[in-house]
Order: structure tokens, then C-alpha cells, then sequence
């Protein structure tokens, strides 16, 4: 087995903007598998709140641990999933490999990673999201969104609550709220009757993830909408923790290490009775592609990072009823441009 | 898709007695379903203490329900699981209707079903099962079993103390014992300094299943072995419960449904920190073959219940070094004698 990788600038199609960072640009790795004749693709990004970034994806993709632990059969994906998961930290890269491991098997035996993974093509709707900005800003980016019927929210500025009244005003989309960890148990003691008044269906990671005490709190408001854990739940591991202190949480690929350990996080959360929600990073279509082959197993889909670029390098998703759709087509069906 | 279901007898070699029963012949379910050209077989066993029965197991495999839940497409096994998991009971019955998917859709690709779940043919050693027996027997069940390195001993008779103490004196191989829930507190309190004497690496359901409040005492005696649960763990969402008052769980097909849904339960399980276990019915080759794909995930592996019938009706799995391999072919890689 044999592979190359490379860091790939998507350049976002607006200034994406949440509670502690902004940016026009996001660096992804994306990683290229040849082994048997055959050509396959992944692709991961960087959790950089947990200290990933580009080059430390490309150093630990081109390293000699990471190649004994990738092993010399694409089918042995427990063992490779296991020794890579051995090796600290670089989710976002363990990610592209795992993508690129599932495009290869899919390929080789010529069926989408859906259908071999027993699964359906057909999930939830996306949301959309739109970042913070000023409330007129808010106005024009929620009229450019009627394609979706869930739109999600970044609060964490000062307009939060005009921003949230004036998308209710002018769209009958479901709302969630994403709080990236900017919120403290006071924020939420103002913003949950808003929430609870407008209907949104939850609020993701409104706290820092080490500050469970504010997590126990606020479940002890009278009035409040379910809290999904996002930045403080990597793993299958971690999803049994989040069991004891919110409602649910949001997997991403990115954070998981790729498809199969999400699978197992996602069948955690069900045994435990948790919501599932499965998020992504700003990601081509090809990153994309990853989550959407197991998107039917969730409550809810936040796969829109591919919609937020312009000029993605891979393509073959659809869109269809604001349904992030894979292709019926071998492996994770999509192509580079 | 199409299938027929028959009810096989299986022949024990020897006489098989429990803590509350005793059988020389066990009756199990065998699929044949036909689709696009290929045949496949699935075999479930009856789990007799929920009450399922041979004719209970057919007449829900020849059910219009059963059909509706199944579908239409061998691929979709995630909607079909759910859907079967629905329909009360008759978890044997779901078992062999899993394998016989599990079975088409290998052979469909041409690959065995451990590797397109991505998993190894390589797992523990199996335990070999000495049922309940005089003194005299069980010395001469243990001289019988020398090609094992794990004895599972069944308990719940008069004579388990000098039995166990045969046992260890006649052989160096690892032991367990299973109380297949034939004890009370009082019996644990008696019996387990000879465990932790005799270095017994764990006891199975020792208590009923209801009876939580003797399992919570138990973790309270000063020395004592692990507890792993069998008849009160049937599936993933009942491995989240035993995490409150046990340290492990024994899966079994016939009590998941399936493959599919004790893949699940391996996960939830490994995220609780509890020790996992893969055990079986008395079953024939093709029931065993379905477990054998999937005994590389845990721990510990009791799979032997075809090596206690004589005259199996399929046959393809080997036995090599203690251990149960599935075979490198298409499907289960089991054939009808």
C-alpha cells in the first residue's frame, strides 16, 4: 500500500465567523491511496482546538508509525483503526486515512461504503449554517438559505438574541444553536427561555468542554432545550461520559479518527439513550462524502461544510430536498475536478 | 427473496446439564433464502429461558411480518435489523434470518463476512464446556478436553467444590465457571475464596437476572473474581445497564438477533470499560460460523457448542490451536454435509 498527501487551501465562499475565531480560508489534508490498481481518496481536517493543524497532519501521515500502523490490507480496517487510534492526537488525518481506506474496499469490490456498511443512502436533511455576523448581515445570509429546512446558528457575538429574532421572523426553518464553547451558565440563563420561546430544537457545546459544573446546572432550569456536546466528545469513549452530564452529541469524522470508530459512537450514544447529531469541518465535497455514507444511522445532519466553499477539488454529491445525498456509485463516489 | 425455514435436531455427544436443566438433543432454526441466483443459510438457536421455542422460531420466520421487516434487498441490513428488532422475541429466530443475509451478501461479493466487516479470522482460544457432572465424570469430561486451554465449568450441583477442585488438580488450563443464575449470595460467599484460589479468571451469572441486589452485595465481598452477565444481557441497550452493577457481559448471537447487533454491543461495551465475552447455544457449525466472524473483537470466546453434537449438518469451520476459524471463503464458509 502506497500513499501521497497534500494540503489543500478551500477558500470560503463568506467569512466564516464563531465564537472564538474567524476565517476565509481552511487548510484540509487530502490523502491518495494506491494499492491493487486501483486509486482512492480521503480526506481529513485539522481540529485545531485540539492543537492539529496542516503540517502536523502531513508529518503524521508521511511518518513511519502511522505506515506500520495503516498495515498492508485496506479489508483489515480493525486493526488499522485500532494501532492508528494507539497514536496520540491528529484525528483530522487519521480521518483522510480511514476515507481513503473505505474508498479503496469500496472500489475494489465495486459498491458504495453505504451499502457495504448495511446502510441506507437516504438521511435527515442538513442544516445549513450560518455564522455570526452583524443582525443585517444575519437577514441576508438567512433569505439566501431557503434551500434548507434546518438552518444552525453560531451565537457567541453581541446581536445573538436580534440575530435569533430576526431568522425567526423571516424563515419557518427548524433552528438549532451552536454556543462553541463561548457561552458561561449566566449566558444561558438569559438565552434559554429565547430559545425554549422560539422553538429551537438544541443548543450544541454552550460551555467550555472542561466546565461540566456549569453542564450539571444548567440542567436544573425549569425551562430548557435539549444540549448536544460537541467539542467535548471525540470518541465512543467519550460519548459514555457525555451521558452523565447533557442530552446528546455531535460526532464529526474529524474528531472520531474517521467512519468506523463514528459508527461505534453513534450505536454508544443509541445504547444510552443520547440524541445524535452528526456535524463536519469545513470540508470539500470529498470530507463530506465520508459522513455522508453514514448520515442514514442519525436524529440529525450538520454535513453543509462543502456548501460553504467555492471551487471544492472533488465532486460527486447531491444535494436533493436539502438531503446530502452519496452516490450510488463504488466507494465513496466522488472524483477530484 | 426467498426463504425456507426448517427445524434441525442436533445430537449431543454427551448428556448436557445446567443449573436448572438438562438435554440430549437441542432443536435449532436453519434459513435457506434464495436471491439473484445465490443461496445462503442462517441458523438461530432457541433462547429457551425467554421462552422461544422451536415452532415459535418458524412460525415467525414464515411470518408476513417477518417478511415485510426483512425486505426486499440483503444489502439494507441496518433497516432490516431494526425493523426485526421491533418484532418482539424470537431473538434465535433473528439470528439465523442475520446470518442467512450475512451469508448472501458475502457471497454476493465474493468475500467472507469477517473481512467485509473489516475485522480478522484470528481470535482467542474458545473455552470448552463441562456441563454439570459426578466427581468421576468431570475428571473424565477434563481428560477428554485436552486439545483446550480454557475450561468453562458449569456449576449448580451438589459436588462443585470437589469438581473444581478435580479439575484443577488434572489440568493447567484456564478455568471459568458459569452459575447460569443457580446461585444466592449465600452460595458466592461460600464459593468464592476456592475461585480466587483456584484462579478462576471469572464467574458468569451467578445470580438470576432480576437480582440485582445480590450483584451489588457481591462487589462489596473483599476478594472476588469479575462478574460477567449471559441471560441478563440481551442486547447493546441492556450492556449500558449491566455497566451499573456487573464487570462484564457475555454476548450471544441467538440473544442479540444477529451479527449485526452484537457487533453494536461489542462497541458499547468496550466504551463501558466492561469485559467482553462471545458465547453460543448448542449449535451446529453454520450457527457457530456466524459468531466465529465476528470472536476477533473480544476478549474471551466460548464458541464450542458444535463440538458437543455429533453428526453437525454443515460443516467448513476448522479448529486450529484451540481456536475456531472461519473459513477464507465467500459467505460464512459453511456448506450442508
Amino acid at each position: 500500500m502506497h500513499w501521497t498527501a497534500d494540503v489543500r487551501a478551500l477558500h470560503l465562499a463568506r467569512t466564516f465567523t464563531i465564537a472564538h475565531s474567524s476565517k476565509d480560508v481552511e487548510q484540509v489534508l487530502v490523502v491518495r491511496l494506491e494499492h491493487d490498481g486501483i486509486t482512492a481518496y480521503g480526506e481529513g481536517a485539522p481540529v485545531d482546538y485540539w492543537g492539529e493543524t496542516p503540517a502536523s497532519m502531513l508529518a503524521f501521515v508521511e511518518s513511519a508509525a502511522v505506515r506500520d500502523a495503516v498495515g498492508r490490507d485496506p479489508f483489515d480496517l480493525e486493526a488499522a483503526t485500532e494501532r492508528l487510534a494507539a497514536l496520540p492526537g491528529n484525528t483530522g488525518a487519521k480521518m483522510a486515512l480511514d476515507g481513503a481506506l473505505h474508498d479503496w474496499v469500496g472500489k475494489r469490490l465495486g459498491q458504495p461504503v453505504w451499502r457495504l456498511l448495511g446502510l441506507s443512502p437516504v438521511a435527515p436533511a442538513t442544516s445549513f449554517t450560518l455564522g455570526i455576523d452583524t443582525v443585517a448581515g444575519t437577514e441576508e445570509r438567512t433569505r439566501a438559505a431557503t434551500a434548507f429546512e434546518v438552518l444552525k446558528i453560531k451565537v457567541g457575538g453581541p446581536d445573538d438574541v436580534a440575530r435569533l429574532r430576526a431568522i425567526r421572523a423571516l424563515s419557518t426553518a427548524r433552528l438549532r444553536v451552536d454556543g462553541n464553547e463561548g457561552w458561561d451558565i449566566a449566558t444561558a440563563r438569559e438565552l434559554m427561555p429565547l430559545l425554549v420561546e422560539l422553538g429551537v430544537e438544541f443548543v450544541e457545546q454552550p460551555f467550555p468542554a472542561g466546565d461540566l459544573d456549569s453542564y450539571h446546572r444548567l440542567r436544573e432550569l425549569p425551562r430548557r432545550v435539549p444540549v448536544l456536546i460537541d467539542e467535548g466528545c471525540r470518541d465512543a469513549r467519550d460519548v459514555a461520559r457525555v451521558a452523565t452530564y447533557a442530552d446528546g452529541v455531535n460526532l464529526k469524522l474529524a474528531k472520531t479518527g474517521g467512519i468506523r470508530e463514528a459508527v461505534r459512537a453513534v450505536h454508544v450514544a443509541r445504547a444510552l439513550g443520547l440524541i445524535v447529531m452528526l456535524g463536519c469541518m469545513i470540508e470539500s465535497e470529498l470530507g463530506i462524502a465520508q459522513a455522508a455514507q453514514i448520515a442514514s444511522l442519525v436524529d440529525h445532519v450538520d454535513i453543509d461544510g462543502h456548501l460553504l466553499i467555492t471551487g471544492s477539488p472533488f465532486t460527486g454529491l447531491e444535494l436533493t430536498d436539502g438531503r446530502i445525498v452519496p452516490a450510488d456509485r463504488p466507494g465513496l463516489g466522488v472524483d477530484p475536478v
